[in-house]
């Protein structure tokens, strides 16, 4: 954007809930502090919002508005700030926004995880930037991290834990807290999970971010669509503990990975070794791991998610935007590229796997058969028994899930199987 | 800096050895996807090195010099990277670049840890950059986040884990792999430590490096006089031993905080949870954690040293520069205030004890009796026997150090110690 004299910049928001109210009072607090720092004078003039009888303590009441055109329209105010979340209306007032000449702050997963491409492709043409650090992982600098300092890193692998809610959850059953009912319903009694809790535990929250992830670590579009997603409905109480026998956490991991220039991405719940650093990523907390054949390791953790925190990353891309050389480098959000993705089915995966058996001689080796002709190997094995019946968990080496699968499916169908069998797999 | 139409950027290196030739070698690799991502075109023109007669396979001979006017006085480079180290001549060298109107990357610590308000005084004086991501944390982008990211986080506590060679060695020790000297020999076998270890062991290296990093993030210069600084030379494995068995790691741990305004900096072995995050980073790598008023705690970690990951972070500071815009927004370092700083005496620690004491009746009494009078409260406590003596481990609470170092010189003189004192703060 382009800086007057006197430096004022002059911010409209859209949205006045957790995280708008949070991002003008944090401008009010900090305002004289972003001045002496950055020669900038953030101010907002203009709020969007529904109600305009509330008494918000502490907000001039004239600043709100219930017409976006006050905003959108107005050539006085040099970048919006959309915190009204879900992709319609805010996708249109986005990208009316950015055709209006303004730069744009997001925290908006749903809208760019769907309709990314246009509103970049607006923001190129328009020759703005659309800025969006608080959509994935709260106040943690994902994005600024990965589109300006790993540019250089050739990223291959990114793994995300970018869901609070099932981090709690899991982190709880490790601590044998309960069933996953019972933890769930615990997180939403502490306010860490949602009264309709759908879009966490099925993944399709972190599956959002994980496109968004994706799109700027690889520098190609991924959308929501072209992320498979399995949540943790499935996982009981009884596998993290034996994941725990065998030297492991469960965790629900959001995968993006790049291999011969194809792309991956997905979120499944996975078996992490204790020692790997995600392991240490307990509550409600995000992070990301990355690996790049330059820069070998690097994670970034802390909240992911609340309104406070949330507001410093909106702040934060605004000073970016600011601050950013007006001839547009980054500002494509570097999806210069159109890769090919490799379909799950051709990926390799170690597995863990648990069912009940009929506890006879012969059983195993009619499973291990099965599983030698899909060239699954067994990497290590508890058997425990219940009566007349055995109880089998299994970690495997890694194989072609296709194959894999197959193999499940045809064990699954013998007659010396009494339950279903449950397979997470292994990172 | 100002790019051209054709957007080339023209780069003169200072110093080819491990970093520099990694970064010589990256941008080569990296070129056409830095031109692809940023629209920027990154060309090393001249390198200055002593032995112009050493042939270095895939690098051009011509392109290499031993006369820094060379780079310096070469109107057409834009800028300059400094990977020679030590405080002279690459102190003059940087400044001389600057002045020259060219823009600055450097990895230098002990330039910036010493020379820093000079050099930044320059680069505001002549409107360039000077960036430094590679001076702290290798890869780690930790300069990057504290000065654009956190810009509004309201920052109070920095804990850094940024040698590698101290963390190596207490792991190992905490492992039980042997003393202090075993482990030093065993790492500088592996190359993680110097064949003279002094910068690394005695902190001098950590307090450099906490130095730039107090400096961001509390916008106000620090120094490497500033920050006091105790190495692990007296940690001794039945330290380690004892603190695991209370719940804790030891690591070496750059502390860096604002309290009611002032600022301590420090670099200390130190007790930490083994459920902190810092716990977890373990061998050669590198962590910093930060916490603020606004964003809870955040982490960063990976490998803080390496010349091919440094590179990663040299580059992206080029990037950087290129696409900051020109009115000289966080050019300065953002060291705007002039802090006060705490002397260490008046900051307030709790503290792991070890001694050995006669083992009779009333001991205890009288070395409690100390402890009560300037205020130092136990928290919890071991005792063993070894023959007629008695070792006597403890953790306190929280106490003004003044106090707690005149309560550890007067039980120090009480007839029935028979140890010096081991001290070490508790985080």
């Amino acid at each position: 954007m382009e800086v007057g004299v006197d430096k004022v910049v002059r911010i409209g928001l859209l949205g006045f809930g957790t995280v708008g109210s949070s991002v003008y009072h944090l401008i009010q607090k900090e305002r004289d502090e972003i001045l002496q720092a950055t020669g900038v004078d953030l101010r907002v003039v203009r709020i969007l919002e529904k109600d305009l009888e509330l008494e918000r303590p502490g907000v001039p009441q004239d600043l709100f508005t219930d017409d976006y055109t006050d905003i959108v329209g107005d050539p006085s105010i040099d970048i919006v700030v959309e915190l009204i979340g879900g992709v319609d209306p805010a996708g249109s007032l986005v990208e009316g926004a950015l055709t209006a000449g303004k730069d744009v702050v997001t925290a908006n997963k749903q809208l760019l995880a769907t309709r990314g491409a246009t509103v970049f492709d607006l923001a190129k043409q328009a020759g703005k930037q659309i800025r969006f650090e608080a959509s994935v992982g709260g106040a943690i600098p994902i994005i600024k991290v990965m589109r300006e300092s790993m540019m250089a890193a050739d990223l291959h692998t990114v793994y995300g834990i970018v869901n609070g809610t099932t981090n709690y959850i899991l982190s709880e059953m490790f601590k044998g807290a309960g069933d996953y009912e019972d933890t769930l319903a615990q997180a939403q009694e502490l306010g860490y999970a949602e009264p309709d809790p759908t879009e966490d535990v099925t993944g399709a929250d972190a599956a959002a971010k994980m496109a968004i992830t994706a799109s700027i670590a690889y520098h190609s579009r991924v959308t929501l669509d072209d992320v498979s997603c399995e949540g943790l409905e499935n996982v009981r109480p009884e596998d993290v503990q034996y994941a725990r026998e065998f030297g492991f956490m469960v965790k629900l991991v959001g995968a993006a990975r790049l291999v011969d220039e194809r792309v991956n991405v997905r979120v499944h719940p996975a078996l992490l070794s204790q020692d790997h650093p995600l392991a240490s990523i307990n509550g409600v907390d995000n992070a990301v791991f990355l690996e790049g054949h330059v820069i070998d390791k690097i994670m970034l953790s802390g909240p992911g998610a609340g309104g406070v925190p949330t507001s410093s990353a909106v702040v934060s891309d605004i000073i970016s935007i600011v601050s950013t050389d007006k001839a547009g480098f980054l500002q494509d959000c570097s999806c210069y590229k159109d890769r090919d993705f490799i379909p799950d089915a051709e990926t390799s995966s170690a597995f863990f796997i648990r069912t009940r058996v009929e506890d006879r001689a012969g059983v195993l080796a009619q499973i291990s058969s099965i599983f030698g002709e899909y060239e699954v190997s067994i990497e290590s094995m508890i058997q425990k028994g219940h009566g007349d019946q055995a109880e089998l968990v299994m970690i495997t080496h890694p194989t072609i899930e296709r194959d894999f699968f197959a193999a499940i499916e045809e064990v699954g169908q013998l007659s010396c199987c009494r339950s279903p069998l449950t397979t997470i797999r292994v990172l």
